[in-house]
């Protein structure tokens, strides 16, 4: 058995059903037909407004590497499920698909194709499982990251949560994610090597515990990181002992060293009364740069509230509610068939569904955001056919998709295209940005988003409206289809 | 950059802050000091009564490759926070710990030292995060798995969530723990390959769609999976045209081939009323063994409702709550100094708090289960001093730490000790079962509980008890810490 630590080769990792209907397209005749897949989301995590777009680095490595090895077809013939003709075109796989993505750092919204493939049925289906979990995974955590720092107002947010991650994906690529969104930094070492994201610590309890007294251990630490010393004040008592002892070693060892101290850490408690009590005793002692930082289970809405009653908190550590998203842990995205193609004509598919909100967006599509010339704030975004063109040199008329009558004329804006080629014919055409600038970017659109679809409750909802003609041509597959 | 696909070596996924403690022992002297580490939990998640252990294999997968690259150690350099003696250590870092630890598959309690790490504080500590991060995950798993598999009845349950997992490891190591705690397989198809759990999975709506018809299909479908042909019937009427085209074809093209259908999925709607309606169908057609699968956002609760309602199911496949424990999506181990040694003797530590729960057990200790002799049920866990021996050819005392007036003698029984010694001086001593016998001997153990801890809704409490010893150790801590 090899070990999934050194699995350079994520393949195989696919739900069993896209090797079987891979097999099935195949044996049937139909494993070339071109086929269009969508991935696209319901609905935003915890009541949200708006999403990010992330994890695509991940599905692009994946997709650059698909290959079935040895093993893995010995594996498969062991089902006796497959063809040997099959697992002969398994063995020479090569990924010939296109896709189209939005960039990772994107505010994206529910229906919206944030991520197409194009090519054979047989591959643009199997690749269904990882373009899934890697995208829903990712803007899940990046999502939720940009809550967490949005209710935190300008103070430092870092993650903190590996020890609660859902496995060690969950806590390295989690860590990228809640970068992506806002957070300073992680205290995931791993991610700092390979992503450069800052990695961040400072004091357990057990440090304070190991020595004899709270004083000795925080003297310890000082003299060893003069230049970074954030103690760790709630081992004993915070008010009692923790404040005072640290106040004293930064006295006594700090300033002799010719240092400043840089802050000191809560992580249980009555966080906001206690903050208050210790900004107080730091500024009484002449140390009013001596930063706060709280943990201690936080989410948006405890940081919202902390900051409402005056906590007085430089930076938050945020653990597990933001690496698993625990307020709602699931990001939706499912990957529909939107067409497939029949002598080199696009033909319309749809997924029709007694719940009127699962029924897809049929056709090759294209997704467009519209900005304000003046404002430079987004109003809203087109989803249309492949070829249509937004032409903002003239008026143009939105509409909502479900309330035909709304609808609204807009001028004086500038039509983008919210998606980037990424695969052409299997290579890769896209060159991936680093998680820095990434972050920077996610920064900028997300400040092209208007307040009130920001907000935590009842966010105003952002208008995603179909081009007219796509909505007659899904109108004409509903009445074919209808109920 | 090197990739995380192929990351043999997880040393650095690591809190930074363990290296900055571990930087910081070494230069206080410090570094080779004998520390106690227990992980325990505080919680079983959802409110229930016993939670289940798994992610040891991967512990001590982890623990067995513990080193450090050049690579790591120049990054580390990098920080400028690092002396070049301590990176001579690390670049020389050898495990050297002992470890206990509870088997996977066993059920354990809230406050249950379920791993003790033994060894050098530097490097006891250095491991904290992984051996939080990979039983905590898994556990998790494990024990939603577990609650699912009990609402099931007897009726399968298959592991469907990988699109939706927190990352690939939440994905493949989610397998594995459902598995442990019960489920009869997995969509993913990589955890087949890796440890045997078995893949399954029938087909998409995708399918459906890329054909002209339902039939078409189905009946290619069935052509070339005859033996194991289950269709998905809620692609675009579940009754008018789902079931009758499935029906269809087991006439029109199974029997003919000599085969009986294996099943129908039903995705979606209202599946309590579809399958009762389904089963009529398929019962009146001459097809009362063509099993009927649910899937659709399942969880135990849902499951459990169904089956009061009648609805004739006989697998159930269950995803994203499941592979995210979506209703509780923490599991809060945490890893606490319990005991260093000084000249060759152990002394206890205490984390004191002002949260009473939040108070940790000192000392270096051991873990008993109790067993009925006449019932083989599991009557109270002990914990005890390391050396203490719970001799069950005597009657034994139990009384519960926080009132300790409740008391209760046993007799008849036999005491086990729960925990395996798995390194022994940094080497491991420990055979792991397999995937497959971790998952009987969880069926075997949780079997020894009474049904009213497995309850959904107020679990009886379990019995989790402090021998004497051990207590009065806490009480001589806590007064000398007493605020």
């Amino acid at each position: 058995m090899t070990n999934l630590y050194g699995q350079e080769n994520l393949t195989m990792l696919t739900d069993f059903y896209e090797l079987t209907m891979a097999n099935g397209f195949f044996e049937n005749g139909r494993g070339e037909q071109i086929a269009y897949f969508d991935m696209f989301f319901r609905n935003v995590p915890d009541g949200g407004g708006a999403a990010i777009m992330a994890g695509l680095e991940q599905v692009i490595h994946y997709l650059k590497n698909l290959s079935f090895s040895e093993e893995d077809i010995d594996f498969l013939r062991s089902k006796n499920l497959f063809s040997e003709a099959f697992l002969a075109y398994l063995a020479k796989f090569k990924f010939t698909c296109d896709v189209w993505a939005v960039p990772e750092g994107t505010p994206i919204f529910p229906h919206e194709p944030i991520v197409t493939v194009r090519g054979p049925a047989m591959q643009a289906q199997f690749v269904e499982t990882m373009v899934l979990l890697a995208i829903n995974h990712q803007s899940l955590i990046a999502t939720k990251a940009n809550r967490i720092v949005r209710a935190a107002e300008g103070r430092a947010v870092m993650e903190f949560g590996s020890r609660r991650a859902q496995g060690f994906n969950g806590a390295v690529y989690g860590a990228r994610a809640a970068y992506i969104g806002g957070c300073v930094g992680t205290a995931c070492t791993i991610a700092d090597r390979e992503f450069g994201i800052p990695a961040l610590g400072t004091m357990a309890h057990s440090w304070v515990q190991l020595f004899d007294s709270e004083y000795e251990a925080f003297a310890a630490y000082a003299k060893v990181y003069p230049h970074s010393c954030t103690l760790l004040v709630d081992t004993y008592n915070v008010l009692k002992s923790g404040i005072p002892n640290a106040i004293r070693v930064f006295n006594e060892v700090l300033l002799p060293m010719g240092c400043r101290p840089k802050g000191i850490r809560l992580d249980s408690g009555d966080i906001t009364y206690l903050t208050k009590k210790a900004r107080k005793m730091l500024d009484d002692a002449g140390f009013p740069d001596c930063a706060i930082c709280a943990s201690n289970s936080l989410d948006e809405y405890i940081i919202r509230d902390m900051i409402r009653q005056g906590a007085c908190i430089d930076s938050f550590g945020v653990g597990e509610r933001l690496i698993t998203a625990s307020s709602a842990p699931v990001f939706g995205g499912v990957y529909k068939l939107a067409a497939i193609e029949q002598d080199g004509t696009i033909v319309p598919r749809i997924k029709v569904s007694e719940n009127v909100a699962k029924i897809t967006n049929p056709c090759f599509k294209e997704l467009w955001r519209l900005y304000d010339h003046d404002t430079g704030k987004a109003i809203a975004d087109v989803i249309t056919l492949h070829d249509e063109v937004i032409d903002d040199t003239q008026p143009y008329e939105i509409f909502d998709p479900e309330h035909i009558w709304k609808r609204k004329t807009i001028t004086n804006f500038r039509a983008v295209r919210l998606r980037r080629r990424i695969f052409e014919n299997g290579n890769c055409v896209y060159e991936t940005p680093t998680v820095s600038q990434i972050r920077d970017y996610c920064r900028e659109q997300m400040d092209t988003l208007w307040d009130e679809v920001l907000r935590f409750e009842n966010p105003h909802k952002y208008y995603v409206d179909l081009s007219q003609a796509l909505w007659d041509e899904k109108q004409k597959l509903l009445s074919r289809h209808g109920h």
